[in-house]
């Protein structure tokens, strides 16, 4: 399939950042094959997209997530992180199925289609539900079965985590046109041996394959490592070998100037969630500190039961205010760098060159957003608009992989009815 | 005109926070006049509206705004205060001429019907533009000409701000059925003297009017009035009487505790901006102590050139996240707290029971907010999706005074395609 998009303020995000006025944009077999001012006449045989009075931009990333927690969105909310978790999140998880998840997932998947998100990096469990959901809706994804182990040992041949991470590694990375990537993930320090993390970073060696890992969120995980460990969390990974590996560190709450620095030399990738982090308390992550000593910071919506929904832009808005206000200082984390950690970045975290861009090759995973809004009115600045204006609600199309995913509030792949109605089934089983 | 909600899922926002499912509520001559589960037959003569799979609430109360700011809109975003306000603002203010506030509140005012606010507190110059757009659109305001003075003197009788305050008071407050109210507004106490604000305390009691101030916004509005008053600004304006006058005071970032107990003996009530505080860098108001100690605190958008939009929604979702996640607990804000923020406390702050809340008698300033958004699903706590998941862009209908300015998209007050066009003539001048 061919499109034309034409007509649109196209915001490339490429190296100068440059925005284009009334811009056409070829798509060919997935891949954006021309940016420019002509090329429409050539051309007939593509579908043509009129996109004036429209933006077009590269999709969003989403850096940390585990989609199919939308099943406990708005369940167990306004209360401290040990309750939440233990007496609320735990046991639900406890009885979810296969299909529960499937259905979870593809109504995350939704909500991100529906605001703008073309891929996003997800740990969890139940990998062949969540790989359908992904497959099924087009969409694209980086997942990771995430794996817990709280018993010493060193064979972990028989660990039931482990061993489906590598089948689902195995079968699924690079599946779905590449559409579907891979990695190994240790949930966090916290809940897994250190015998245990080695036995993964070994795994995923083996694989070449990057890891993804919940990494200092709070400050008793923090305080917890230091008295265990006599060291960081970042330092007792590091010292582990974890970041050998391609590696996403969530969270990042808490980490001290030293960790940054090895943060930087590892060249590991931060995923910032302001929102979640927030609302559990964890409190606010220096991303300033870490953008200014190099680290790749990418931004993340984290689960929607800590959150609680699934709309990166709510995420781009969050992370600058947050940081120009706690910090004092109103030229921290302008709309240009804010709107990096949302697409370019992201695309930096998975070894992409090709994501998280406009420009002749990159992959067409494109957003329009609907200029004609009075939120969005007078239009002195598109990316201040983006940053600091815009709604999840503003996109009005969004494409994977050169195939239109959500168009003008309809999904093309996902049976809407469909999931509202087994979501529902879903719930009245889990909380009825 | 009589309209009958039917199967609404209804959030009353009542003393006890009653939310009642499959609920009609019937609204007559710009009153609700009945609340409850029957009702229908003997109402024929009222338009129907089907509210299934829709929550009706009380419209939200925007307490802090100057909306003609619409304008400038992304115009000048991560900057410190005084290059953003001596450079970019106030020039674009001065050239600023009647048709250019009428078409920019206009703007402002299709954002907020189209986000659920059905009623703002502004204040602003050239009064009469702005009382226009109000009274065409339809929504309700509490008006008022900021003023200020910078020149020392005691005769202010010949002074433009205030005469024209004065005048505006006399012809607009209680106009429009009421839906108008007016306000007398010292601008800040760093833009006015001592004697200034003696004259308008002295002008607000001789009508009986409230008063709308700016107070304690920044680190530097605090640390000069100590070294030139050797009091906090709370202090200063207690000492001068102003707080006799029911007041709404916006910001209060800098407060201390001895303030708040000054503000919660004299009922002053904090409109808390959280979006504007953390763009400009002011801070982080302590919203949580204040309402423990009694003050009354609403939620307020400030203009849209340092928010940038006024989606009242982003304020109430903000309001609740940034007080945890700065103070390292979880449990403040909660859901309900900040719900009372965005409706019934703003009712008090305009002394006024019949709004913010949905029981017979009160005035028909309602939303119906769309629940079938992936987003919005599964449904297991409404207050928690209005707070934590949900959008503007949610509100299907927004109704004031019994009469529907907003539904499925469509404004019917207001031609947005003049609107659209008007602005650019605007911006083309004020800009170009």
């Amino acid at each position: 399939m061919k499109y034309l998009f034409k007509n649109a303020l196209v915001v490339t995000m490429n190296q100068n950042m440059e925005v284009i006025r009334s811009c056409d944009v070829f798509v060919e077999n997935g891949i954006i094959s021309a940016v420019g001012m002509s090329g429409a006449k050539e051309r007939c045989d593509a579908a043509v997209i009129d996109a004036s009075g429209k933006l077009l931009m590269p999709g969003l990333i989403n850096g940390h997530c585990h989609v199919p927690m939308t099943l406990m969105r708005n369940y167990a909310d306004d209360m401290d992180l040990q309750t939440w978790l233990f007496d609320y999140i735990f046991p639900v998880e406890e009885k979810m199925s296969g299909e529960d998840i499937y259905w979870g997932s593809l109504l995350g998947i939704m909500e991100m289609i529906a605001t703008g998100t073309t891929c996003f990096i997800d740990m969890y469990d139940h990998m062949n539900c969540i790989v359908k959901a992904v497959e099924e809706s087009g969409i694209r994804a980086h997942l990771s079965r995430g794996v817990t182990n709280f018993e010493e040992g060193t064979d972990f041949s028989r660990h039931k985590g482990l061993n489906e991470a590598i089948d689902f590694y195995r079968r699924w990375n690079g599946a779905a046109n590449g559409r579907i990537t891979g990695a190994f993930a240790p949930h966090a320090i916290y809940t897994c041996t250190t015998e245990f993390i080695r036995a993964i970073i070994e795994t995923a060696k083996r694989f070449n394959a990057p890891i993804h890992v919940h990494l200092d969120e709070t400050r008793v995980e923090h305080e917890d490592c230091l008295k265990k460990y006599g060291k960081t969390p970042t330092r007792y990974l590091y010292d582990l070998g974890l970041f050998d590996q391609r590696t996403v560190a969530a969270h990042c709450v808490w980490i001290t100037d030293e960790d940054i620095d090895l943060l930087a030399e590892k060249n590991v990738t931060i995923a910032h969630n302001p929102t979640s982090n927030l609302k559990l308390a964890s409190g606010v992550a220096p991303v300033p500190r870490a953008l200014n000593k190099g680290v790749n910071v990418i931004l993340g919506t984290d689960g929607a039961s800590s959150n609680n929904n699934l709309n990166m832009f709510e995420e781009i808005h969050l992370a600058s205010l947050i940081q120009k206000g706690v910090n004092n200082d109103p030229l921290l984390i302008k709309a240009k760098t804010v709107m990096r950690m949302a697409t370019t970045n992201g695309a930096a975290a998975l070894g992409a060159k090709d994501l998280g861009i406009i420009e002749a090759g990159a992959k067409a995973d494109l957003i329009l957003v609907d200029l004609d809004k009075p939120h969005l009115m007078p239009l002195h600045n598109a990316l201040s608009a983006l940053v600091y204006s815009a709604q999840g609600s503003d996109v009005y199309m969004t494409m994977v992989d050169g195939r239109i995913l959500y168009e003008n509030g309809e999904f093309k792949t996902i049976d809407k009815e469909k999931v509202r109605y087994n979501i529902k089934k879903c719930c009245d089983r889990l909380f009825g």
